[in-house]
C-alpha cells in the first residue's frame, strides 16, 4: 500500500483531516454500469455515525456524502438502469466536516499523549498537527465506509456483516448467536443476553473516564472459491493489512486464528463431502467445518470468509497519565474534550467496509487474470 | 502486493516451485555499497533447513544459495570495502532444489486434501500442479529467508529475533524468558524448562501421525521512531500482510494484540518519562511499558517492535480424512510421504525474514520522504 | 500507473470531472516542513487559465484552489517557518468548477465525435458521460498543475520551464532562443520573431473553425546526477509516461530524440572534460554537449533534462466530419460550443507540472534507496 | 514501475547481468490454461540473437531458455490440452550466459565512457560494475523478449510485428511497404529496395568504427476497442514508458506522432463510417484513417495500434572520445571489444515484446474492471 491508497484494481484513496473542511475518497477501477446514488452510500455512513447512543463520542456529525464524479444519468440511462450508474471512471466522494471544535486540543499542542500517535508523528515528520488527531482520528474512517459502500455494489451476491464478540473481558456466548440481534442494539451484539452486561461495563468505564477494548468479527457470505492469489497476493494477507490499518487495531485472525495453534491436524482440517443436488447444493465440495475461515493457501474456498480484529482501548482517557513534552519535560496529561469509551463499537462498520474493499479488489483481480468468476468443478 | 512481489522501495519477488529445478528471488532497491557474500545469506538459510532434528521434515535439502547479480568486487572494491558489495541494481538469488521425490504425491493428483490448498488452486485456475504443494509448499520460504538476509544488511543497528512461545496448548513461561536459550534447542524456545514439555508433545504427535500448531513471537530491537506512514502505509499493516502471507499463518497481533481488548485505557497506555543522560539514555521519551509493541498510529515509537504469528497444524497428516475428488466422488485421503508435525518451528526464521524485509522497506521509504533516519527531538 | 494515480513515493491522485462541481488532487509522500500556501499553487494555475488571450478557450474559470489537508500552522510553526508547512501527511487540494455550460453538448449525446474519446469510452465501459468530455477534458489538467506546484517545492534548486517550439508547421529559430521571451507573449514562445507568425497562423485557424497542433519543450535545470533507476525505473521512461498521459499528446522525445536516429555515434556521444574549480565549476564531469537530454541509462547525468512533447490538433473543430452514432447510423458532426484552436498552448504549464512531479518522485526514490542526493565524485 | 518490474496484472520482473552466470525473468499474473513450451519462447529469442549477420555484435549466445516454474503437464493435461499449460502461478524463466569475455572491459574500470551509463551509475550508487555494461547492456533485453513470448500467448487474436523504418538518415518508402519483406532480410526492413541502401550504410559505419541510429515501428493488429484506462492508465502512456525503457531509446510516438503537430484538425481527425455486414465487417465504426495510431483518450479504438521508437547510435564506438576518469583526469577513450554498429536492428523484437507485455496487461486489467473483452456496440 502507498500511504494514502490501498487496493490494486479496485483502488481506494482517502484524504482529509478531522479538523479540515472536509474529507473524502476516490475509488478507482469500479466496474461501469452499477447503480449508485449518494443514498446508497449514506445508509452505511449512518450506521457509523458518532452521536448514536450514550456509548460513543458526543460529537455531532451528519456525515453527508456527495458524489463528485464517476456516476452519470440522463434520460436514456434512467430508462435503461433506473437511475445513475457508475461510468467506470474514478468516483470521487466528499463528506463535509460540520462539527469540529478545535479548542478542545490546545493543551496538547506541545505534549505527547501516551495513548496516541503524537510522539510518532513528531518523530517522523518533525512537525505535527495536533488538532483532533488529524489523520489518526477515527473520522478518517468515514471515507473508508463510503468506499466500502461502493465495494458492496461490486460484490452483488456477497453479504458482509460484522458483530462485536467481545467488549473488555466479556465475550458473547456463541451458542446464542443471532445475526438479527446485531440490528436490535447499539453495540452490534449478536447475543441478546450479553447486551446488558456490555452496557453496564461501558457505563462504568465512561463514568470512570476510562476506556475499554473490543473484538469485532466479520463474515462474508457468498464469496465463491478462487479469489486471492498465492504467495503475496493472498486474500488473508490483504485482509490482514486492510483490517490492521483501522485505527486502534492490534490484531487480526482468520477462521480459528490464534486458537489454531492449539488444535491438532485432525481437528483443524476441514473435511469435505460431495454436494447433494437434491438438497439444492450447487457443484463443488461441501465443507464439514470452517476452521480455515474460508481461505486456504491464500485463496477463498467458497465458504464464509471469517475474520476477527482486536481493538485496543480508546486513546482519549480522562485519567492523568505520565508523559513528556517536546522540551523533554515530564508532565501529566489528561484531555477534557470529547471522549469515546470504546472505539471498537464504531469500528464494526469500518471492518465491514475494509473487508468489502479487499474482496471487491480480489474479485476484479481474479476476473482479470482468469476471466471467469471461479473455475474448478 | 502483486502476486509475486511485496514491498515498495525494498522490493522482493520470489519464484520457483518445490519440485522444479530451482527457486529464487530478486531483491530490488537495496542500497549500494553494503558488504554481501553468499555466505552472509547461507547462514540464515541453514537455520531454516529441514532435516535438523527429529521434529521437522525428513527431506534433505542443502539449500545452497548463489548470487547471480547485484554484487560486485574487483581489487579496488576489495581494498575499499573488504569484499563484494551491493551495486544498487537488483540482486538475484537462486537456490537449487536437490531432493525432490515427486512420486510421493501421485495419490492426490485428482483429489483435494482437506488440509491443503488443492481445492482452492483448482477452483481458481482450473488446473493444478499437485506435486509437492507447488508454491504452497513451505520450501518457497527459503527464498524469503534469503531476501531477509539482505534486508538485515540494510538494517544495520537493528536486531531481529524470533522465538516460539507456544506449541500446541503449551505456552512458555515468560518470566523465565532468555533469548540466549533459543540457540540451545532445536525449537527456538526461550524458556529452557518448556523444551522437554514440547519435545514430548511433538514426539507423541509424530507417532500419532498427527500435527500441531504454534505461535511465533518476533522482536525487532533498535528500530528508531518514525518508520511507517499513516493510514495505509502503516508499519503494522505492512507487517500483518507480510506475516499472514507465510504458509499456514492464521493470525497476527502486535504488542498486547488480542489481549488489548480486555485492557482498560490506563493499563494499555504506555506512559513516557524524560530520558536520563547520565544513564546513557539518548534523546526522546523513555517508555514505561510496551503494550503498543513499538507501533503507534502505524509509525514506530522507538521501542522494540513486537509481533506474534499463529500457525495452524501442518497440512500433511497421516490419519485418513474425508474428502472428494475432481469427479465429485467421496474418498478418504491420507498421505504417505514426508510429514512435518509442526511447520511452526521452521517458520521462526521466516517470520524474522519477513519482518526484516518490511522494516528495510519502511526505513528506505521513510528516508525517501523525510530524508533523515528519524526526526523529532 | 493505476488509472487515477501516478508516481511511487511522491504520488499524485487526481479526481473530478469537467462538469461536476469540483475537481481535485491528493499528493501523498510530500516531505514535511516545506512552506506551502494556497497562493503558491494558485500562481501556477493562473498561468494555465483559459480565457487568457484570443487563442484559447473562451471559458471563464477562476480555478481557485483550496488546500483541504496536509499543511499546518500555529504560532510556533509561523515563528519557525514563516507560515504554514506541509505535515508529511497527504495534501488534498480542491478546485471548484464555476463555469460549466453543459447545454453545449447535447448534440453528441449519442454520437461519436471522430476527434474525441467518445467511441473508446463507450466501447470500454458501455456507458458514457458525454458532458464536456468528462475526464478527457483538458480541465482535468488543472489538478495536475496544482500537484506540480507542490512538486516544485520539493525540488528546491531545480528550475523547470517549458516553451512552445512549434505551432502547426512553424518552428522557432533556436539560435534566437531567449527564455525570458516566454513571459512576454501568450504563446510561451522563446523566439520573439516567431510570435507574430504564430499569431497569424492561429487567427487563420480560429476563423476557419479549425485547429492546429504544437510541440512543447521542457527543460529542468539543476537536476543532480543520479536520479532515476535502471531498467524499468528509468527517469526517461517515467517522464515519457507522464508526458504522454497529457491530453492530446502523441509523442515524447528526450534530448536529440528522433533526430538521434540520423546521428553518428561520434555526433551523439556527449564528451566530458574535467571541471575547472577556478571557473566555479563544482566536482563532476563537465559535458561538452547534451544530445542525451540529461539522461543516460535511465539516470540523470547532472545536465539539464530536456524533453519535447507533440500535441495533436484540438478535438473540437467546427467543420462537419463524418461519423456514426450508437445506433450505427452515419451522421455528420460539428460542435458549436467552446472551441480551442490549439490545446498545445495551454499544455506548456501542464508539461512543466508533470515533469516536476516525476522529478520529485525520482528524487525521493533516490534518496530512499541511496540516502544522499547524489553520489559519485 | 519499480526498478525491476513493470506491468500491473500481467507483471514482468527481470534480473541478471550480462556478465553474470545467467539472466531471467518472472512473469506473474498470466492466465492459466495456456499452452506453453520452452520452444514457444525460444523461437522469439532466436529472432533476436546476436551473431546473425555481419551487422550485429559478434558475440555468440545460444540464448537457450528454460522454464523453471508456472507450467505443468501430466497425462490428463496432455490429453486435455496437448502439452504443458500455464498454471496461473508465476512463470520463472532462465537464460544461461555462455559467451562472456570480460577481459574486453578492463580499460574502462575507472573511466566514464561518454556514450554510456558509466558516469550516471557511478554518480547514483558510488560503486559501478563496469563489466559488459551490466544491466545497461542490451543482453538484458533477452529476458524481455522471453516475457513477450508469454504475453503473445495471452493475446490470442492479436498480431504484433515490428519493422525498421529508418537507419541513419535513410527512411523506407512507405508506398512500397510489404510486411512479408521483413522476413527476407536481416534488417527487419519492409521495403526491399531500401535494403541494399541500408547495407551499404552499415558497412561504411562498421568499417569506420562508428555507429548509427534507427527508428523502429511496431503495429498491433486485432486489438479490440476498450483497452487502456483514462488519465494515468492510458494505453499510450504505458506503451511510451515500456518502449522508452528499452536500451538506447530516445523517443516514442503514437500514430502520426510528432507529425501531428503540423496537421490541421480536419487532417488529423479519423472519420468513421458504419460497418458493411455484407463485406464481412463486424459491428462498430469503421475508421477512414488512423492518425490516432489506434488509441484515443488513452483507450484502444479497435484500429491497429501503431507506435514508433527512435534509437540513438550504439554506445560502443572505436573512435577515441574525450572523457574523464574517477580521479577527474582528462582521458581519451575507445573500446576494443565487441562493437554493435546499430543496436536499433536488434531492438525490433524487443519493441514487439514490450508492446505485447503492455497489451497483455491492458487486456487483463480491462477484463478485470469491466468483465468483457470489449463493450460498446
Amino acid at each position: 500500500m502507498s500511504h494514502n491508497s490501498f487496493g490494486h484494481l479496485f483502488r481506494v484513496t482517502t484524504w482529509g483531516e478531522s479538523h479540515g473542511p472536509a474529507l473524502g475518497c476516490v475509488v478507482d477501477g469500479c466496474p461501469p454500469g452499477l447503480r449508485l446514488d449518494a443514498a446508497d452510500i449514506q445508509v452505511w455512513l449512518d450506521r457509523r455515525r458518532p452521536g448514536q447512543g450514550r456509548f460513543v463520542t458526543q460529537r455531532q456529525e451528519p456525515d453527508q456524502v456527495r458524489i463528485l464524479s464517476g456516476v452519470f444519468e440522463d434520460a436514456r440511462v434512467r430508462a435503461r438502469f433506473g437511475g445513475p450508474v457508475t461510468t467506470g471512471t474514478p468516483i470521487a466522494l466528499m463528506i463535509d466536516n460540520v462539527d469540529a471544535r478545535s479548542r478542545d486540543y490546545s493543551e496538547i499542542a506541545e505534549a505527547f499523549r501516551p495513548w496516541h500517535a503524537d510522539w510518532t508523528y513528531f518523530a517522523k515528520y518533525g512537525v505535527r498537527d495536533y488538532r483532533g488527531g488529524g489523520r489518526a482520528s477515527a473520522r478518517e474512517t468515514a471515507a473508508r465506509v463510503a468506499a466500502g459502500a461502493i465495494a458492496r455494489k461490486v460484490l452483488a451476491g456477497v453479504t458482509i456483516r460484522a458483530a462485536l464478540v467481545q467488549i473488555g473481558p466479556h465475550q458473547v456466548d456463541r451458542t446464542r448467536w443471532d445475526w438479527a440481534e446485531t440490528g436490535n442494539n447499539a453495540l452490534f451484539c449478536p447475543d441478546a443476553q450479553t447486551v446488558p452486561l456490555w452496557e453496564d461495563h461501558l457505563e462504568a468505564v465512561r463514568k470512570a473516564g476510562s476506556s475499554t477494548g473490543a473484538v469485532v468479527e466479520v463474515e462474508a457470505v457468498g464469496v465463491p472459491a478462487g479469489w486471492g492469489a498465492p504467495i503475496y497476493g493472498k486474500l488473508d494477507a490483504e485482509l490482514a493489512a486492510a483490517l490492521m490499518s483501522i485505527n486502534a487495531a492490534k490484531g487480526v485472525e482468520i477462521g480459528a486464528g490464534f486458537a489454531s495453534a492449539a488444535l491438532s491436524g485432525e481437528e483443524n482440517a476441514d473435511e469435505m463431502r460431495a454436494p447433494d443436488p437434491a438438497a439444492g447444493e450447487p457443484g463443488g465440495p461441501v465443507f464439514l467445518s470452517n476452521q480455515a475461515g474460508g481461505i486456504l493457501g491464500g485463496i477463498s474456498t467458497g465458504q464464509s470468509v471469517v475474520a476477527r480484529v482486536a481493538f485496543k482501548p480508546t486513546s482519549s482517557i480522562l485519567t492523568p497519565r505520565r508523559s513528556i513534552n517536546e522540551a523533554g519535560e515530564e508532565i501529566e496529561l489528561r484531555t477534557r474534550g470529547r471522549h469515546d469509551p470504546c472505539v471498537g463499537i464504531r469500528a464494526a462498520p469500518v471492518v465491514e467496509a475494509m473487508t468489502a474493499c479487499v474482496l471487491a479488489d480480489a474479485y476484479l483481480r481474479h476476473r482479470g487474470q482468469v476471466g471467469t468468476p471461479s473455475g474448478g468443478l
